[in-house]
């Protein structure tokens, strides 16, 4: 029986619902959540996600806003803007879209963020809450992503064991922190993979729950994968493709067919985790708002 | 052949050495690196264990002071206590020596501790650090220590699959982030193992590195074992002994000699990683006066 597809698309819209009930809460109190992404340059990828995160917030009836710079503005001018974002109330996520050109020190950026509206939980502050265990932090859109669709899925992660194929900053890492610790969409074995593991099959193929964000299209192979377990693509890889009008198609780490035959519940690229990203963007930035009303926690900043 | 004993004391040794060294040059700039513990109530384990950091600060020839609270001090009192020290340029480590009496909340004195002068490495600024994998944090110190004894007694990491028992902050989540990160002494393919792990000996007969810090006297046993792994027994039990004095003895989590006749290196309980500890403070100390010269790097408050 091939497996059963995690749809993203729905869970994420679900997700974006409810972002849109806790807005119009926040504004019947007289707050409209406000997300601001900077974008510094004008890389053609960056400018379409930047447009498709302007365009949610406003379907979600929150305030999106894009400050858009030149290539060539200086880091100083840019951590100005990031200064008068941060000591605006009307802002309560702040996101600077990366990557930024390189005469610009990312972490630098990432730092001068407020860590109470970094929506991105790249702050090294969001960061070491996830790893304490501590909610009241931010954590990464992609990796909070997949935590909510394995429960949207009705996937039990309790001693689970749970491998991860990869170890950036952004979802390995990350992820591996949220499903160690103990509580509901949590307490899994964990074990991280990456590029200098030795005989990876034999890690993959103990996975209840295997995820793979790796950057490697279609390395991910059913000899790879336990039968019936569950599978999270988080890749997005361009391959050439003469067949497509435009040359190329896109596809995960896993080869999805062979996978699916084998996987109890897998997600398909694209329509996967992709659509959970830019929900949790705004889940996080709604939070932020609701955070801005409570008041600044001890050590927050 | 019996396991080749990795002999803590003679580590921490070396460790204290190069603080001494590095405290003397920083005496010769005109800065004598201090560490100031803050004990609330007179527990009897903590005014030991207070005393000690005390004793090896002055050894090291550095500036050793603690500052004795009774167990009533109202929070708010510890609070200024901690800000007063924050604001002291003599000061550039500060620990509060935990437990803290029950009606203080043990996270928020954490937080208001100054990253830069949190040399015990549990603020989230500096978690975040450690699992970002961004070296000016400070890193707890007896994960910290564990890493440093791997590399002492020659242990190649790169590669090697290392299994951690116990998820806590102060230990198993710490040395999970250091150990995954890429470079020296560190590299592994790292697998978390908790209370909710199934099938733990499966687990724990991977390891080519076997940490072991779940608080359970003399748990791992032979047969949990890989034979020619490194085993690291980072735990400290009490364990009921009539034919000892005291009625006591302090046993790790490790059944010392089934598995020392199975691994390959070992380390002791007491004289293994205990020591490590104290003398990775006095490490972290010594680092955050040497920061203190070099200025506040972004982000770090």
């Amino acid at each position: 029986m091939p497996a059963e597809r995690i749809d993203g698309v729905a869970i994420a819209a679900k997700v974006r619902a409810k972002v849109a009930q806790d807005a119009e809460a926040l504004k019947a109190k007289g707050v409209t959540p406000g997300l601001t992404v900077v974008l510094v340059g004008d890389d053609p990828a960056s400018a379409f996600y930047v447009g498709a995160k302007e365009k949610a917030c406003k379907e979600a009836g929150m305030n999106g806003e894009t400050i858009r710079l030149p290539a060539s503005t200086p880091e100083a001018e840019l951590l100005a803007v990031i200064d008068k974002l941060n000591a605006d109330p009307a802002v309560h996520g702040i996101l600077v879209q990366m990557p930024v050109p390189k005469h610009i020190d990312a972490q630098k950026v990432i730092r001068r963020i407020d860590p109470m509206k970094d929506v991105d939980g790249f702050h090294p502050v969001n960061a070491g809450k996830v790893l304490i265990g501590d909610a009241d932090g931010f954590a990464p859109c992609t990796p909070a992503g997949v935590q909510v669709m394995l429960q949207e899925a009705g996937v039990e992660t309790s001693g689970k064991e749970a491998v991860i194929l990869g170890r950036s900053t952004i979802v390995g890492k990350p992820m591996a922190a949220l499903l160690i610790q103990s509580g509901k969409g949590a307490d899994c074995t964990v074990t991280i993979c990456h590029s200098r593991t030795k005989n990876l099959a034999e890690h993959t193929r103990r996975a209840d729950i295997l995820i793979a964000a790796i950057g490697k299209p279609e390395m991910v192979t059913a000899d790879m994968v336990k039968p019936g377990a569950v599978v999270i693509d988080v890749g997005i890889n361009r391959v050439d493709d003469a067949s497509q009008k435009r040359g190329y198609r896109i596809v995960g780490d896993v080869k999805f067919d062979e996978v699916a035959a084998r996987a109890s519940k897998i997600t398909p690229v694209p329509g996967g985790v992709g659509p959970m990203t830019i929900a949790m963007l705004l889940a996080n930035t709604v939070r932020a708002a609701q955070l801005s009303l409570a008041g600044t926690p001890e050590g927050a900043r």
